[in-house]
């Protein structure tokens, strides 16, 4: 019986290198949830095979920077010279809908999200201890060893920030996290603020046949 | 990887025939989780073959108010002249070994407990409809019909009450019901409000190894 019949934002973050990716792919292919992304906006150019509205939606600097005034992002930051964010109506749209929509953020970008949305769930996934962290970056090899050691320096920074999130999962194993994940929510769909209202209804449905 | 190493205070409770013995039971045959219960204490007088410290603390009215004035309940409620009431050292005691403890109670006793205890699970057990209710407590068969209607316009009234809950877990059917409580139970480990500390102590040992 589902009482609740919105969709979750489920945000998923952590340090640099902890597997979001991973664990956020073992989600998706738990066959028994909708979960959907949200595609990002960007400002930076299509690369090669890049379709807009598939694997971004691309916009100029100009039309980013009145959407930021607007209050159209859930969270956005910019890289590089480029803007990148998560646009809110779409994300709005999908929750309506039911789906339950997984963002894979980083730590920044989810506290703007729960700021924006305080009803988002937000899950830091955490490296198991801090030497596992730094084999999965050197493993990576795509990386000179002082940023890596720049990287792990920030990670250690963005411990101290996971006090601001709802939830903790350990990724010692990723089907282990990403079964947390799934139980993780159920139990918030199962929340009363979520639930409640549509229970009361449900009744007086029955009540009136 | 266990970061909680306390247990939860889990607080079962619902309209009187919703089945929360019968849900109780389903998750204590579940053998993944070291649940336990809490001795209740009473002044009722003890019934042939009841033991002391197994069926209930039996205790004298003189020292049941006692420690009512002392603050040692986490609930307590009179009935039929007699007192009941679940002690709190206990019930901390066995959280602080890591045991998850079930209280299954009534709804003013279930709030009782989130006044003394914040840090409990609440957990309303509801029925899928009135008349599934209704229907149970005529099945049972032990209530005359005028005492069965008092039950259900109380269960109408506490349905109000279950806003203060934290959950809501509907009873269609028990092993379901069940197993949205394991679920629950899960989440609530991964809290970061109860697991961050555990986290960090974690990571502090491995850099020290």
């Amino acid at each position: 019986m589902k009482l609740n019949q919105q969709g979750l934002l489920i945000v998923l973050s952590g340090p640099s290198g902890v597997g979001k990716a991973t664990v956020r792919k073992a989600l998706f292919e738990m066959d028994d949830h909708n979960f959907t992304y949200s595609i990002s906006m960007t400002t930076r150019k299509p690369r090669e095979g890049e379709v807009d509205g598939v694997d971004y939606y691309f916009v100029s600097e100009e039309e980013f920077e009145s959407r930021i005034k607007q209050g159209r992002f859930l969270e956005f930051a910019r890289f590089v010279g480029n803007y990148y964010g998560t646009p809110m109506d779409e994300v709005e749209k999908m929750i309506a809908n039911g789906d339950e929509v997984v963002l894979e953020i980083e730590v920044e970008g989810a506290m703007q999200v729960k700021a924006k949305m305080p009803d988002a769930v937000l899950i830091f996934i955490a490296p198991p201890t801090f030497n596992a962290l730094k084999t999965r970056l050197l493993r990576r090899g795509t990386e000179p060893e002082e940023i890596i050691m720049e990287r792990l320096s920030k990670a250690h920074r963005e411990l101290t920030l996971a006090a601001g999130y709802d939830y903790i999962v350990i990724n010692d194993d990723v089907e282990n996290a990403a079964d947390r994940i799934k139980a993780i929510i159920r139990a918030e769909h199962a929340r009363c603020r979520r639930s409640l209202k549509g229970y009361l209804q449900l009744l007086e449905e029955n009540e009136n046949e």
